[in-house]
């Protein structure tokens, strides 16, 4: 265990804010920042905790976080509030190595999540939860997607995005294409041109990735395109369309490997 | 149309507040406030409207909204900016009255939705709207959930509420009682003595309610007791659980009537 921190302008908390708020300077660094009890001990399972900074009440809460204490440095109230981005303080705040799947990731997965523009940080998270819960192996994300390693996408994931591996593409329709190219079944959501959800089978020989866009606008030409078909969820005319998250979700659970 | 509104303190500006802001005002007058053209306009298809301000920038753009004309005020910006509850004001804001299911709603009901301490407006509203895509007939809610007419809980439902009858219920227990006697199926989801999802068929004879609880907490004993059996969803082990909204509406897409 470290000193207690006790100043606001302290050069760790600042970095540890700019990690929580800036994606260029979590991927510059290859760190991201958590905050939670649950969620950073979720997190330390897959991922290397590089800095916790906790209350002391919260550490006298949850002996858990002793796995930290090389790393830990206790904070006062209220430096703990300026490292909070909530409105009710958590209390306790961690840095992590952000993971790195490599190609790998892509190449082995049997059932694969690809999103495209999905901005809102719950629906992302969500997602990566969802397809985490049900079996995927991989997430694809084009880069007009929330980070997936910001605090409110992390908070949506319960963790999720440190056990399945997450990669993002500059280009997700050649993504797309290359995986048709190695047998990969690439099923767009979409409403042109699309068969009803419950009458597609569950199982592709070659594998299968499942591509989302974003709840206004959907996805683009260039995606529904690159795709072998599109599916779309039968629903009545009582509902205009579905929650972005719960849409694919649902596809998720239809195609899940669990 | 009236009068433009310039000033904060218009009796009607602060009692459309009182609306937007308190539960009790809205089941006293039988009134709900509403904000944003596309969601007011959603709504008065089911709901009478009885008041429309908006500044004359959201009328001019949205011509449709001159079917409110006779109940519309327009307002100055700065009026506008204490009608909303969002960052972004979206400039229209209405009342209307609030629908009033009677007891036939559940009587002839094949397919419903209940829910029991779901207290996030975001859950309670996404589920509502997920029950209407999916075909189900009424939504059954104990106390101890979100409004189902709070400006949050709307946004989420997307107006979903007005489409299909919500009836709000002090002993939710009992009400499945009930429906179990009139030969209806009730399922809780819960872990407890759970039988997969994926086993369970989805045709009932007599009719089936769904009913879930909170996210954190989960439905009560004595919820899990008024029911006939428990359910699941099956999932892997690297996600710890699902979106409460997300868990609720596989469920309803399991057993859609669509």
């Amino acid at each position: 265990m470290n000193e207690t921190i006790t100043s606001r302008d302290n050069e760790k908390v600042k970095h540890a804010c700019r990690l929580r708020d800036e994606e260029a300077r979590r991927t510059a660094e290859g760190l991201f920042f958590a905050e939670g009890p649950k969620l950073c001990l979720e997190l330390s399972a897959a991922c290397r905790c590089t800095a916790c900074f906790a209350t002391q009440r919260a550490l006298d809460r949850t002996p858990e976080l002793a796995k930290f204490d090389s790393v830990t440095w206790p904070v006062a109230d209220h430096v703990a509030d300026k490292l909070s981005s909530t409105k009710n303080s958590q209390q306790v705040f961690c840095l992590f190595k952000l993971p790195h799947p490599g190609p790998e990731a892509l190449a082995g997965a049997r059932r694969i999540l690809a999103l495209e523009r999905v901005q809102d940080p719950g629906n992302v998270g969500t997602l990566i939860r969802s397809a985490a819960a049900f079996g995927f192996d991989a997430v694809l994300l084009d880069r007009g997607c929330a980070s997936p390693f910001s605090p409110r996408t992390l908070r949506a994931s319960m963790g999720a995005a440190a056990r399945i591996p997450v990669v993002v593409t500059r280009n997700l329709p050649g993504e797309l294409t290359a995986l048709r190219q190695r047998g990969v079944t690439c099923l767009a959501t979409a409403l042109r041109g699309a068969v009803p959800l419950d009458t597609v089978g569950r199982e592709f020989a070659g594998g299968l990735c499942v591509v989302i866009g974003s709840e206004g606008q959907g996805l683009t030409d260039a995606a529904i395109d690159a795709c072998d078909q599109a599916v779309k969820i039968p629903m009545t005319d009582r509902a205009e369309s579905l929650n972005a998250a719960v849409a694919g979700s649902v596809l998720l659970w239809h195609f899940r490997g669990c």
